[in-house]
């Protein structure tokens, strides 16, 4: 699937995160974001801020999550993330039972969309130029920022 | 095991997370604490934020590794937390590369310790009657809020 096929609310929802990830871009942080829609109506949006605020769990997923505070149920909602979630994410959207999430793609780095998947939750790959060309910029110009990201150690 | 036949090192970590959940519970919140260790010595530790903060991502386990910062790696450091962790926590473990978590208990939570074996994580479990207590007093006296951090929805 691509972007440009996208019903007009998942249209609405992935412009959103990506909107996030540009902003990320612009701060010199890790480019990825992420929003928490819900019937079309965003709950909360969020951006990588490992480099902004020195917290290496504020992933895009988890500062959206953050952001759109707490809920007794995510029963209806969505979350539409650039990248495809890593573990941690994947983790938190398994706990908090989101049960689909968008994804803008999986080339730059393969999360853990097999255990969602496994798990029950619903996701779609957009393979989305955009988000890839974000990811592929920045894993070039700062590949320690990002293997520090994905947990990959330097040898 | 139990807490009393822990190796030196183990009983400090613990210890240290277990006053984290005390500290949760005292504030009012969810009374889940953990700390994260490297060869004896104490690189963060925090507790639940869920109700203080309004913060649904702020597990403990999540609090802890907020507050030890940014790291280039995690292979040396071990996680003590006093509840098994959940699919969020479990997936920071896996996300970071943390090779090994000492848990208080997992009777009032199970957690995702098989996901966490699966992926080549050490599980430590204490069976710790004051965790266990702590967990057990907590759900009576909050079963909606106990609901909303385990993703349960109430029907």
């Amino acid at each position: 699937m691509s972007p440009t096929t996208l019903a007009e609310h998942d249209r609405v929802g992935y412009a959103s995160a990506l909107e996030q990830a540009r902003r990320g871009a612009a701060e010199g942080g890790v480019p990825i974001g992420s929003s928490l829609f819900e019937h079309g109506k965003l709950l909360g949006s969020g951006y990588n801020r490992r480099v902004q605020d020195g917290d290496p769990t504020a992933h895009g997923e988890i500062d959206a999550l953050r952001n759109a505070g707490r809920r007794a149920s995510y029963a209806t909602t969505t979350l539409y993330s650039t990248l495809a979630p890593c573990a941690l994410c994947s983790g938190a959207v398994i706990q908090f039972g989101i049960p689909r999430v968008v994804v803008g793609e999986d080339a730059s780095f393969p999360g853990e969309l097999e255990l969602l998947r496994s798990r029950g939750v619903e996701v779609v790959v957009l393979d989305d130029p955009e988000a890839t060309e974000l990811m592929a910029r920045f894993i070039a110009e700062e590949p320690t920022l990002w293997n520090e990201d994905i947990g990959v150690e330097e040898t």
